[in-house]
């Protein structure tokens, strides 16, 4: 049986035990804050994952360096503003510098710090800059004091730090009870696409104060990002700075949890539940969104192509239109299945729009259409494919295509 | 040597010997022509190539069936306003009655006709109403007769009336001369994406006098489409309609054409040149486009790497919504590059829009931002890549991502 958890109300990535952060404006940006650290005051166990995009940015490289030499990491350190994507040897002495910096700042060996970077691709780092922004975290305590109120304070400004074109910042907390301990999920995210004057990068930092075996961990953490992160679409552009990054403290006090911990289901299904909110916030807020799609497939043959159809629907500039106008283009949704290069028996295709089933057994069915219109005008549009074929299934998650989106990213010249 | 083709003034798929056509308002569209008939005095080498989209719509089934018993074809009939797609086993009934309606029109073996549709997807066929139309079109000479001029208005009708929300017709056609004999090619397209609501389709239809082997026909039209049609991207959904055909009916007498024909590689670039204006004029005809997009790879390490860049950066919306706001986002190209999944020596890259070029051996260029932004105010945009690993290249086609884009996929309810 599934041990429940819950949500935290207004809970961040400092919920678990002896987490904190803190951000600063270090002048990467002009008023906004932009310079974030995350501190943990125990060695967390860290697993990290990274855009498959060809160009990964200098901070990718250097974390991914980081992390092939130590297991464990106290502290992360975030700015939006600048990517340090294609900056060439520069931008990697630079991703080393900064966490030199934050080690410094943070009275921490450089082996235990990560670095993030979003923002303009193709820009040097203003290092002095960042400099100033992590003496003067580290004079602020650096995130590394304060009561529960501070340090979800903290939590707070490092959610706001790391937006760019985000419209509001992302974040959530979840508690579960393990082995008699009170275990604490946090997580931070940002992303809205690729977004204008350049601005790229999804990140997701999740916490935790459950004890976890590093193994376990990553394996977690890769299926964990199959099912979320992965299946958000807003325009069909990877960023070259995407990082996801889960720190382990194990300050709850459980017993090491691994495959074979009675309570390693719960304790999956709350960390997905957290991954899974964070992209589903992150597709909400895509660039010009006014609803998020959730496409969901099930009774597909094979996994992969229940998550090829539910990306393609959910990626179709078509669809994405037709959401946004509300307007009951089933013949869409058909398109993009039938572009999706899977083998389909159109004779057992079901497809349903919200509540309206459209397509039964392959035929259009006698739906009202002016109920579908009402599926249609809900902030979350969900579509249900079901190809009646197997049991694989997976969802999801996009926005409509508007004209803020063609704003944003044309930064028309009138 | 290449025997040059000259270009025919206000050309169409009438222009080669033989061939004429017509069309008229049939009432499955308002007012607009909406049936179209282009026949052949004699039989014509045909060859064709259909959607890869899983549902592909009944005239496409009917038409391959009538390909599979016959290498000629006489006639053709187009309708535009109804794509008889995912209309079950009564498209396929009503796409045989319009072959056998149009056979009995123009007096010829149903088994000499193919049968084209775009439009509306879902919705059957008004048959009644494509009877009289062919009646109408029977009455008038049904394409048939006249001469020079009174058929090259009948290929205007044609190329008009195969239109939905494309905004100018497409035709062209050059002539080329074989063993002494004047070669003429013409050709006809429509298609400016999935279109609203839910019109679908490119079509495309080529003629040509030339005498030429079936074989190599068929071989030369699935060359050409690969490096022409398939590698135009306006929204990157494949409709369910998507046809190109070509009729051939040797009456300009040349000798049989096929690879060992002294002139076959003079005949091939002119029909190359005909497939890629239609190309072209899609691309630039896209739904909303105010801009036609030309991205050009070389020096790739193998072609389908060549074709997969290019694609990915003409298709991308991010991209598309840069050229669009004449926006210097280069780090777009950079990121699209890095998506299409091939090793990239970076050091190797260089990327020029239009003269300006922006990256040098991977480095960025201390390029003119002013210029920058004049090459992108360009009625055509180039974008060329040299990854200098190789001999392979690949250019694609598109268009920007606009307002008007959405305008027309949302058919947004005010």
């Amino acid at each position: 049986m599934l041990t429940e958890f819950k949500t935290i109300a207004g809970g961040n990535i400092t919920s678990p035990t002896g987490f904190t952060a803190d951000a600063v404006n270090a002048g990467i940006r002009k008023s906004k804050k932009d310079l974030a650290v995350l501190y943990s005051e125990t060695a967390a166990v860290a697993a990290a994952l990274y855009t498959l995009n060809q160009f990964p940015a200098a901070p990718l490289t250097v974390t991914k360096a980081v992390l092939s030499e130590t297991e464990t990491l106290q502290a992360v350190v975030v700015n939006s503003g600048n990517a340090n994507a294609y900056t060439g040897q520069q931008g990697i002495e630079d991703a080393w510098a900064t966490i030199a910096l934050t080690a410094k700042a943070l009275d921490l060996d450089p082996s235990k710090v990560a670095v993030a970077s979003t923002g303009v691709i193709g820009v040097t780092l203003p290092m002095e800059r960042i400099e100033k922004g992590l003496e003067e975290l580290a004079k602020g305590g650096c995130a590394t004091q304060g009561g529960v109120d501070q340090r979800n304070q903290g939590g707070a400004a490092f959610s706001e730090a790391i937006m760019t074109t985000d419209t509001r910042s992302k974040e959530l907390a979840v508690e579960i009870e393990i082995d008699g301990k009170t275990v604490t999920i946090g997580g931070a995210a940002k992303g809205s696409g690729m977004i204008n004057p350049n601005m790229g990068t999804m990140l997701a930092f999740v916490t935790t104060d459950a004890a976890i075996e590093p193994q376990a961990l990553n394996h977690l953490l890769r299926s964990v990002t199959d099912q979320t992160y992965n299946m958000v679409t807003v325009d069909g552009d990877t960023s070259t700075n995407d990082m996801v990054l889960v720190l382990a403290n194990g300050m709850a006090g459980n017993l090491s949890l691994n495959e074979y911990h009675p309570d390693w289901n719960s304790f999956q299904a709350a960390f997905l539940y957290v991954n899974r909110e964070l992209a589903r916030m992150i597709a909400a807020d895509g660039e010009g969104a006014t609803k998020l799609i959730t496409v969901k497939v099930v009774g597909a043959s094979e996994l992969t192509m229940a998550r090829t159809v539910a990306k393609r629907i959910v990626g179709s500039n078509l669809v994405k239109a037709a959401v946004y106008g509300a307007d009951p283009n089933w013949g869409r949704v058909i398109m993009a299945i039938g572009n999706s290069g899977y083998e389909i028996t159109e004779e057992l295709l079901d497809i349903a729009i919200g509540e309206v089933q459209v397509i039964k057994q392959g035929a259009v069915t006698a739906y009202d259409e002016k109920k579908l219109i009402k599926q249609l005008e809900q902030g979350e549009v969900q579509i249900l494919v079901n190809f009646n074929q197997g049991t694989e299934k997976a969802t999801a998650w996009g926005c409509d295509l508007t004209y803020d989106y063609v704003r944003i990213n044309a930064s028309y010249r009138t």
